[in-house]
């Protein structure tokens, strides 16, 4: 899943260069999902007085809204970016406004002074009302989302990779770098997806069928753990593959 | 995780007798959750020309609004209620108007008409405003949520039960029944939530994909040690379906 976050300050243009991007992903045939981050103090999507609205007044901790046509899942809180990707499985997801991750961006600003606030080097592209002025800046091109999507988009499909995991220095250097180093590099050209060492790693943990990222530490940890209790069993083999299921049966 | 629902015509009174369940529920220290069916056709809590249903119209297939203090992923289908449940992890979770799914349920009713109507061997307690009038409906108890709130609750805890699978009999009949006639027998004390084959057998092994038995006390061995590991990872939820995968991708 390819994750990348469009951002810039509010009358940039932001949404339109997004809503440009999602219907030339999707006539390029891909899946497209989307988050938009809302920075609004009072921001409740749901309104005083209904149903879902006295539930969470009496004190559910997550309420549902299920219509014939669509179904609104309310967290009563922020969730992280992890947990809420998870319930993603989309070729592309576009976020609009999050700058809090470990992702590819593309910069949408109205003119120089915003770009040169807010550049960092995970931005690959610029596009917004700038765009009217400007082809590049420091060797990023500034792409108009209206007359010109056919390239942001070509840029996107380049430069986009899956999504890396978003661990710290402390907890995974496994590749050389901890992961926003490595998502840098990979969009400088100077390392691969592939360096990651998770992509080639060879336990898989998946808890009601999402698939749980682990530090090799960790996936060594539960490695052994099973070997030493499956090894002793008829039937085993070295290097042959295990499955383990704990729960529903999948059928 | 314990699910049951509420259902019965409007103004029966049906969401006030859930407000009351939930903050009892809460009261005695429950985590609980809640699911509102919407039966309106137009039913769409995101409003024209907001950034997200801007998303939605320029094709994005699943649009999430992340706040400050909530976090709402509007899915553009009804989703089934397996799925929609694999989302909750509380200790109970109360479906207003859900009747299409293997639950024990509380009918809430104006009068006598509407619960002869309605009633089915899934109801375990009466509500709404009938219960102004009569105490008790074959045998059935007809509780007041305003005055007697506790014997309501009460009930919940005595007869609901962890929420079974929904296999059909073609399926799984390994514990004698269909999924649905099994919960039906657990509510009427002819059954026990143990008697479902599937909670007997939590772990289940392949090596290079043959199924390898395993004694019961093996199975908890290999239970136990990777429940050891996989607790302390960020999307653990005790219950969960776990699957773990050694050696070649599947894909």
């Amino acid at each position: 899943m390819k994750v990348f976050s469009v951002f810039g300050y509010t009358g940039s243009g932001k949404t339109t260069t997004i809503e440009n991007i999602i219907k030339e992903l999707k006539k390029r045939r891909y899946s497209v999902g989307s988050v938009k981050e809302i920075h609004y103090e009072d921001f409740a999507i749901d309104t005083v007085g209904t149903n879902t609205h006295r539930h969470k007044m009496a004190g559910s901790e997550l309420v549902t809204a299920r219509g014939y046509y669509e179904t609104d899942i309310l967290f009563p809180e922020k969730i992280s970016m992890e947990k809420l990707l998870s319930f993603y499985d989309q070729d592309y997801v576009v976020l609009e406004g999050v700058t809090d991750y470990n992702l590819p961006k593309i910069l949408s600003a109205k003119n120089i002074e915003e770009i040169e606030e807010r550049i960092d080097e995970s931005v690959f592209a610029i596009s917004g009302r700038i765009s009217n002025e400007i082809d590049s800046y420091k060797g990023i091109p500034v792409i108009n989302s209206m007359d010109n999507i056919d390239k942001l988009v070509d840029m996107i499909e380049e430069k986009v990779f899956d999504k890396l995991p978003d661990f710290d220095a402390n907890c995974c250097t496994a590749c050389g770098y901890d992961c926003r180093t490595l998502g840098i590099k990979i969009l400088k050209g100077e390392a691969k997806r592939g360096d990651c060492i998770l992509s080639q790693s060879k336990v898989r943990l998946f808890i009601d069928d999402r698939k749980i990222d682990m530090v090799p530490f960790v996936q060594k940890i539960l490695y052994n753990a099973i070997h030493g209790v499956v090894s002793e069993l008829e039937g085993y083999k070295k290097d042959a593959k295990i499955k383990i299921e704990i729960g529903n049966e999948d059928e």
